[in-house]
C-alpha cells in the first residue's frame, strides 16, 4: 500500500513533512510505504540529509506549490504541476491509496471535488474531525467547514458518512449519532435541524440518539456528532484554543492531551471516491506522521467502498 | 431601587432563591432592596426561618408557577398569576427596576416580548452571556439562544446592543466587536454573515474589528462577539461543559474559575424596554445573588435608556 504526502504543505514544510514522513515510514514498515510529492530542490537535500532512512521514501517531483493564501479553485486549476494537483492525480489513477496534505485546505477540497469527485449519491462531501471523549477514545464531528450552510438531506448524509467512518476506521460498533442543536427536545432548532431530525429518526443506516447540546460534545451520548460546517468549525477551533490555553498553563492530563491535533492526525474528507486527509496548517512532524498513519488506516479499512455501497442503494 | 426575583424559578427553588436573595440584600444594602415573588406557602416559611435578615426582603404573592418543562407561550398566557407573569407586570408598571428568574427560559422570553416589549426599532431582542477573557475580565457573546437563525440586520443590531452593554454596564470604552465566523477573511461564511460583515463595516455605532474564529473567543480581539442564537448556544454550553470537566478534575485556576456561571450572574435579555435577566436552571444561592447584583448594575447604568436613544435615531 502507498500513502502519499504533499511535502510542500503546511507552515513548516518541507522540513516537518519530510521528518513526519520518516517517522511514518518506520511505523508503517512492511504495511505501507510513503510517497513524498514536492519540489526536487526543496525536498531532495532533506532526503540526502536523512541518510539511509530516506531509502524507505519514494519521491515524486512536482514543480509548483499552492501557497496557503492563494485562491483555492484558481490556484488548483492554474498550477497543474503543484504537489496537491499531482497528489490527487496519482490518487485518482490508483498509484497511491491515500493522499495527505497540511497545505491549502480549500485547494485540497477543490482537488477532491474535481479530481477524485464525490461518491455517486453524495450531495456534498464533508470534512470530519475528532472530539476527545471523557470515557472513550474519540468521537467524530462533521462537517467542520466544507459546507457553511447545510440542507437537512446533507446533514442526514453526514450522519451516514460519520457512522461508516466510526464503524470501519475507528472500530465502533453501531455508533450512536447525535444532531447538534440548541436543545434536546424534538422540535428544537432551525428549520434545517428540525427537518434533519425527522430524516434521521427514520434512517435505517443510522443509530440516531436525537439532539445534542454543546455540553454533550465530550460525553457518551454520541460517537458521531452531525452539524453544519459553520457550527463544526467554531466547535473545532474553540476546542483547539482550549487545548492551547491549558497547555500554556501547564494544566495537562490524559483527557486534555487528546485535544492536541498532533495526536489525532488530520481531517478526512468523507464522501469522495478516494482517501484524502487535510492536515492542520501548523502540522509538526508528529502531526504529519499521525496523518499518514490515519491515511493508511482509512485505506486499509476499505471505508470508501463501504461508502460507495451505502450510497448506491 | 428595587430588584425583583422569581422565588419559584430554578431547579433548587424556592430554597436557593431565598438564600440568594438574602445574600444580595446584604450586598446591595442602602442601594437597592430585593422583592421576592412566589407562592406564599412555599416562600414565607423560608423567610420566617431566616429570622431578622428576612426583614430586608419584600414579598409579593403569586399563586401559580410555570414549570421548567411547560410550553412557554401557553403557560405564560394561561398562568397570569405565575411568579414570572407577576414579575413582568411589576417591571412594566415601574414597581421594580429589574426582574430576574432562573425559571423557564422560554417563558421569560415570552414575557419580555409581550409585557415589556422590544424597544422601538429593535427587530428581535437577544440573550447575552459572558465569556471569560484571558487578559481582561469578561467579553459578551450574543445571541445565545433567543433566535436560532438571524438575518444580517439582526446580527448588526446585536452588535449595537452588545456594545452598549459592554460600555454602560461593564465599563469598557469603545468595545471591540467581532463577528463569529469560520474564517477571518472578509467574504468568509454564510450569506448571512457575509452580509452582516458589510453592514457592520460601515455602522457608526460599532467599533467593528472583523470576523472572529472559534479560537478567538477568549483572547483580546473583541469585547463583544456577535453570532446567531444557534452558534451562541453551542459555544455557551460547550464552555459550561469545559468548566464542569475541569472542576471535576480539580484543574482550576483564576481563568477557568471565570467559566463558572455562578460567578457571572445571569443572561440579560437585551433590546427590551426594561431590565430582565434569565438565570441558569441549576442556579445556586451564589448564582442567584450575582444575578440580582447584575440586575442592580443594569438598572443603575441606565442601559435601557441608552438602547432606546440609539435605536430611536
Amino acid at each position: 500500500m502507498k500513502i502519499a504526502l504533499d511535502a510542500m504543505g503546511g507552515d513548516y514544510a518541507p522540513q516537518a513533512a519530510v521528518a513526519g514522513a520518516l517517522l511514518a515510514a518506520e511505523q508503517l514498515a512492511g504495511r505501507a510505504s510513503i510517497v513524498l510529492i514536492g519540489q526536487a530542490d526543496a525536498v531532495q537535500p532533506l532526503l540526502q540529509a536523512a541518510g539511509p532512512a530516506a531509502a524507505a521514501l519514494e519521491f515524486v517531483p512536482a514543480s509548483q506549490v499552492i501557497d496557503m493564501g492563494e485562491h483555492p479553485a484558481k490556484a488548483f486549476q492554474q498550477k497543474q504541476d503543484s504537489s496537491i494537483a499531482v497528489g490527487y492525480r496519482m490518487l485518482h489513477a490508483g498509484e497511491v491509496d491515500a493522499f495527505c496534505s497540511a497545505g491549502n485546505t480549500g485547494a485540497m477540497l477543490v482537488g477532491a471535488m474535481f479530481t477524485v469527485k464525490p461518491v455517486a449519491g453524495v450531495m456534498r462531501p464533508a470534512i470530519a474531525n475528532f472530539l476527545p471523549k471523557l470515557n472513550s477514545e474519540f468521537g467524530i464531528l462533521l462537517d467542520v467547514g466544507a459546507n457553511a450552510e447545510c440542507k437537512p438531506e446533507m446533514l442526514e448524509q453526514f450522519a451516514e458518512l460519520g457512522s461508516l467512518y466510526a464503524q470501519y476506521v475507528l472500530g465502533i460498533a453501531q455508533p450512536k449519532v447525535g444532531l447538534m442543536n440548541l436543545g434536546e427536545e424534538e422540535g428544537k432548532g432551525t428549520p434545517n435541524t428540525q427537518a434533519a431530525y425527522q430524516l434521521l429518526k427514520v434512517n435505517p443506516h443510522v443509530n440516531f440518539v436525537g439532539n445534542l447540546e454543546g455540553r454533550d460534545l465530550f460525553d457518551d451520548k454520541a460517537d458521531v456528532i452531525v452539524c453544519d460546517g459553520f457550527t463544526g468549525n467554531v466547535i473545532l477551533k474553540m476546542a483547539e484554543s482550549i487545548y492551547d490555553i491549558m497547555n500554556h498553563k501547564g494544566m495537562m492530563d490524559p483527557f486534555i492531551a487528546k485535544f492536541n491535533y498532533e495526536a489525532v492526525g488530520g481531517s478526512p474528507i468523507l464522501g469522495i471516491n478516494d482517501n484524502a486527509i487535510i492536515g492542520h496548517g501548523s502540522s509538526t512532524p508528529l502531526a504529519i506522521c499521525n496523518m499518514l498513519v490515519q491515511g493508511f488506516q482509512m485505506a486499509d479499512s476499505g471505508i470508501v467502498d463501504q461508502i460507495k455501497a451505502t450510497f448506491k442503494s
